[in-house]
């Protein structure tokens, strides 16, 4: 199950970055599960990672090479995460780097290596070095639909997005892929998103624009508010449209927004995908004191089991979602003062039912397959949003029953 | 379903505590859904209720009735929470304990009122008020498990435990009742727990006993991690025994410690009879630098809707549990430290798979009913125990299926 429409947007190329994909046969055979990013020489790379204390191994390996050198080559496998697997993991991360660097003729350390498929299988290094000449061969300017294909799990679809922007300086490309269908997968990892432009920026400035980016984006969306040990997304700039951009530039805010606006896309299409999502809802909470509490109210509200349930079976139940509210930690929250909308439709005041409101409104607010909650706090000016799913069966069925 | 064996034990009388159940076919006619609670003069009464924001209106008024008289009777109902309901809410609970203090020659101050049952719809206060008498005549020291029965909503089965206690100062008796099958049910509130002893206490003390007893017993479980609106917990010491206790009486840990296992039993009653259970499952945290942080993981691990589904699976997937951990918050966290039990086979260290484990063992640790999940964190000397359920097809149906 996902919800809206499966086709991938048509992707531009970013002049500087080339893709190659090719058959490693990790866990399936002939399964096109290996890709390359080449970035130009120049290209500055802006990273984030999971926050997860077991981090996987590709990401401790990522972050030391991202630490001593500029990245020319992104290693991407699926079908084993590399996670979970101790001091063998790095070792083998290491050699991939290392096999590649050679046949590419770069350092070890200009390889960021990333790995999403099951947990605590060790790597099939073999496997992976014997395909990197292929899909080095392969490198194409042109390939990022192949690669959105490439780096998939048990994704359902391929996630893309891309942007053309007009600036005063000149014409630049956003494109970005990006994959992941729960935050962690049935005994599988990982959110990885991969974004580049063709403008030039100084790395401190792109990094602070995927820390916002992603802010607005990747960390506000849930699924089953699992946190994957591989999280991975990345912006890169290669410069090649000859616009060099600050934070001063006229056109800078128009930049930005494209750039977001391709991390919200992405991040909308994971939670589209989400395993067993027959619902894409959007948690907008208002009238906060301040964000914590507006993200507070909209996790735990998107995380209860017993919301999602009710989303699942379209049913509008208030009092599960002021309930939820209740229970999220508000301090001093007048609860006479909340109001919920659900597609518009007035659910809950004064802490009952509306007065308005009726069953039958209630059915026609959860018919959609998109569904915009709007719980209303009343005691500030802050606000902010969350997307998530529904809980089906099929949640159940993909994740208890996927090593029978 | 339900987890372990479904026979009420035998419920020993509590000299001074009188029940009664009566039906006002609040839900369902026919169905014994009024239960009062006797108590004599003199008895002290000890009272928890819920920290949702979104509090019932029985909450409200028995926390003020409680803050102005000593209670003489509590009033429950089931079929109907009385929640979600705002100021007539509020106003029926008190017509209520009116109606009852009426007929019953009481201050309606001495009235405690508890709902549990559907959010959202008004309370039928004339049907429930019709039933009183009939409840009040039959109010009895032996019908103890007639009021395990009447409280219940969707449980599939009652739930009462008893203990009698020798001390040097003579025998007492402790006898509770609970019930509860989610943190809050389908459109449903509720847990709810009284427990009474025929020894003498000081208002204070009995209220620091059931806060220890309830932060060992309510305070460590979870079904869904939703918290009720309604839940309460009452102990009550009628001194009928003339056993009167200290907290330095030599008796004084004996009793205690009786008095809370009665609520742990009762606890754990609640978790085997969790919605969809197929599972009971302690979790329990070692090797923690402090409680809090082995509280953070054992909730953590507990409300993963990726372990409960393949706890459900019988799948020993220590990555599912080991990534669960890694996102618990706990600073600093050595992941290489850290080792996981399951029926204590050991699955998982230094990061990765246990050097001894096999699949064959996973499979046989993970048939049980009961499954004892042991995780030390290796950092420090503090521990403790959570308990949860599985996440089954059955929870699912049951929360999304049940107003169709």
């Amino acid at each position: 199950m996902a919800v809206g429409e499966d086709t991938l947007p048509e992707l531009a190329s970013v002049a500087g970055v080339r893709l190659g994909v090719a058959s490693a046969g990790i866990k399936s055979p002939g399964r096109q599960d290996l890709v390359l990013v080449e970035l130009c020489a120049g290209a500055t790379v802006a990273a984030v990672f999971t926050r997860n204390a077991f981090c996987a191994a590709p990401v401790t390996v990522a972050r030391r090479h991202l630490a001593e050198s500029d990245p020319r080559l992104l290693l991407i496998n699926t079908g084993n995460a590399n996670a979970g697997t101790g001091e063998q993991g790095i070792a083998d991360a290491l050699e991939c780097c290392r096999s590649l660097a050679e046949i590419a003729k770069l350092l070890p350390q200009q390889i960021l290596p990333f790995s999403t498929g099951v947990i605590g299988e060790p790597l099939p290094v073999a496997r992976i070095c014997q395909a990197l000449p292929v899909a080095l061969q392969q490198l194409s300017s042109s390939a990022w639909g192949d690669a959105a294909q490439g780096i998939l799990t048990t994704d359902t679809r391929p996630k893309g997005a891309s942007r053309r922007v007009s600036l005063p300086q000149g014409e630049v490309t956003v494109t970005g892929i990006a994959k992941g269908a729960g935050m962690i997968k049935p005994n599988m990892a990982t959110m990885l998103a991969y974004v580049a432009t063709d403008a030039a920026l100084e790395q401190p400035v792109l990094q602070q624009l995927l820390r916002s980016s992603v802010e607005r984006s990747f960390n506000r969306i849930t699924i089953d508010g699992d946190t994957s040990t591989n999280d991975s997304a990345l912006l890169i700039a290669s410069g090649q449209s000859g616009v060099a951009l600050t934070t001063d530039d006229p056109g800078w805010q128009d930049f930005a927004d494209a750039v977001t606006e391709v991390f919200i896309e992405l991040a909308h299409a994971i939670v589209k995908d989400g395993e067993g999502a027959s619902k894409f809802v959007a948690l907008e909470v208002t009238g906060g004191a301040n964000e914590q509490e507006c993200l507070s109210v909209g996790y735990t509200v998107a995380e209860s089991p017993l919301v999602k349930t009710a989303l699942f079976a379209s049913d509008a139940n208030w009092g599960r979602i002021l309930a939820a509210v209740g229970r999220a930690g508000v301090a001093e929250l007048d609860v006479d003062r909340v109001r919920i909308w659900i597609n518009q439709v007035l659910v809950a005041e004064n802490g009952a039912r509306a007065r308005s409101y009726s069953e039958e409104q209630g059915v026609v607010a959860m018919s959609p397959e998109q569904i915009h909650i709007v719980i209303d706090l009343d005691r500030g000016s802050h606000s902010d949003t969350v997307w998530t799913t529904d809980l089906s069966h099929d949640y159940i069925r993909i994740n208890a029953e996927y090593r029978t």
